[in-house]
């Protein structure tokens, strides 16, 4: 079983996270939409009012298979307590629905699926749209 | 055609805001799940790292019937506005499949259902789930 360590992201972790970022992406056939640069990840997580924070889990040794430790649980275990600290009172999670292993483990874990219980649907403006809708 | 003036929300208004939260959860048969107080919308909105940001709608003379007046489209206009303005790549809602109207408006201005086109499913993990998950 790989140690595993989770805590805050740095500054210095944002070419790790890119690289994340395309990794989970291109897993999703989406890899066309990650625009994102580290200058970016910089400048939007580190800055004065963040619009992102993030945990990094650091696991020693890096095991080739990382699947099945558990590791996902413990992140979503560990942003439980951040949010809890932070007077959240919910926190919610996007997920694919051909997805099933992460469906399965979010359920598990005892999330709700409020696009099957409730009928929600995520719309997104986008670029173009965006500064259509802004006459620029 | 009322007159719409669309500003910032100040932390005075969040009687009113809690106020239109209800109605709009009351529409989509949901509101049960508004447990938020004014004093939360105050301390949420108006600290030093916000949790929200929220533009409001001031309409005069308020007229009885306020649908298709195209007060919705300015609102979406605006924040297109601000989230440009504040670097924004894009900018995204939630909304009910069965909420047509809301659902046609927003792809008439250009937005894309994430769900419908790519399957993403929204899912949440509320406080009894949170706190077990914290372990508290």
């Amino acid at each position: 079983m790989a140690s595993v360590r989770i805590r805050e992201a740095k500054e210095g972790d944002c070419g790790d996270i890119l690289r994340l970022i395309r990794e989970l992406a291109e897993f999703e056939k989406l890899l066309d939409q990650v625009k994102i640069s580290e200058e970016a990840l910089r400048a939007d997580g580190f800055g004065e009012n963040p619009f992102y924070h993030c945990l990094v889990a650091e696991i020693l040794p890096a095991p080739g298979e990382l699947q099945g430790q558990g590791i996902g649980s413990r992140i979503i275990k560990t942003v439980a307590e951040v949010a809890l600290d932070q007077g959240c009172s919910q926190f919610r999670l996007a997920v694919l629905d051909w997805n099933k292993r992460a469906m399965d483990l979010y359920k598990a874990l005892g999330a709700q699926d409020l696009t099957e219980a409730e009928g929600w649907h995520s719309f997104c403006f986008e670029g173009e749209a965006m500064r259509e809708l802004a006459g620029r």
